[in-house]
């Protein structure tokens, strides 16, 4: 079982190639992430608004074919490594209708105090520690593409 | 004399047709209004972090002429109405080269504190509100548009 | 029977506010546009393709109360007016829980050839036409707001 | 002798954590990289206007330390790989003020024609293929840390 996001290409996500402007991927995998906590039982918002701060360290994308408005994409987000400290995620961008792979990706972040001092997740909250420990033991079973 | 802020149409500001996405105005209009302030002794970082939240309440756009990928607009700001509590802007989105009207916009704000409730800017930011009410009276003699 | 178009709020849709940033929304009225026009049968996509462009003329929204991140929004459209040259369009945007109106706004569109010559649609597209006057006639029975 | 492309940050830019949200920067980067063209006699416009696209193959961003609302920022350009057919650019941004880096990041390029065929840009403009050439032998002696 594995749960996949739903995206529709809007028209202002195109620019004048006739394809989506490449900077709305990591969007995209953004909108992903937060559903993919969502769906795991994890709100960003509540993490968030009980201190816990989880910003960006690195994001890659990979553009493999292209990609055009009112497509209808799936993003398929895993998670690559987490230790408490550091998390890794990967994301697939595929064709909803053909399923044909449109961009790979990946982003790293960290989890800071609203002063911005590193946390370790696991003392900060462990309920949302063992959701990302649970689906990184899962995820390393899966053939990532 | 008049200031004039000078704006570089970007390649993700562009959409399919081939010309600039009509919401990427709304924002020139904001790179403009917060460039006047600027121009005007009012920082609006120092404004926000001083307690006075300038929430948009009303935003307007009048599309002329169409903006392609590289040009170089011109975006003049002129103050339509003040009173202390309700601010109201002007936008006029020219070429910079042959100085055609592209796009004619307003917008309307308030003044509030950090809990949401209305302020009078003539109490809160004197300074502030003598430089909007200058600018007030003098806009008022020139033929706007 | 009304179809209304939901939007979930993203992150990168906030600003340092704290709240969705002015200019999504006219994004949000393009997306909930092209959503009420697949509803009723016309694919935007092959309008274009077709050689029917659908500028925007003039775009307004009027911001009644705040939205955060992780909100669910609908968004409903209604027709203003229609004669086969213009299409103006109404839009409401409540939250989707407690239903409490969030923004209204407008927008104002002609139809062009690949050349950028104005169209009657009602001649280009006859198929169209219809379902814009039979939604703008029902459009007037309805108490907008 | 080096060029640098300076931004100020926008309010539109920034997001609920209060700095620039991280797709921002990716735009940054197509800002610098046009205007690093610019400088070099390469307009973007005519080369795609003349049948030479240049699509993003690849995009990485490493975010180092934060950038908020109204700050200035330096991006210097420096190109990374030419050989042709794949031009490969590094980033660097910095604050404009105290000189920190904020910002590091990589993107991957190649050249197609209108119907999408890779081209040799030796072939289909010698005289772009000897600014970059030139770029990317300079550039080697640069330590891009």
């Amino acid at each position: 079982m594995e749960e996949v996001y739903t995206h529709r290409v809007q028209y202002y996500e195109t620019d004048q190639m006739g394809i989506v402007h490449h900077s709305n991927y990591i969007r995209w995998f953004e909108e992903a992430r937060v559903d993919w906590m969502r769906c795991h039982g994890i709100g960003y918002r509540q993490m968030e608004e009980s201190g816990i701060i989880t910003p960006v360290l690195k994001v890659m994308a990979e553009y493999r074919s292209m990609v055009h408005f009112e497509d209808l994409v799936e993003i398929r987000v895993f998670i690559k490594k987490y230790n408490g400290i550091i998390l890794e995620l990967g994301y697939e961008v595929r064709d909803q209708k053909i399923k044909e792979l449109r961009t790979v990706g990946e982003s790293r972040h960290c989890f800071l105090d609203r002063d911005g001092r590193p946390l370790s997740l696991k003392k900060a909250s462990p309920k949302t520690h063992e959701v990302f420990q649970n689906a990184a033991s899962m995820d390393t079973f899966l053939p990532t593409k």
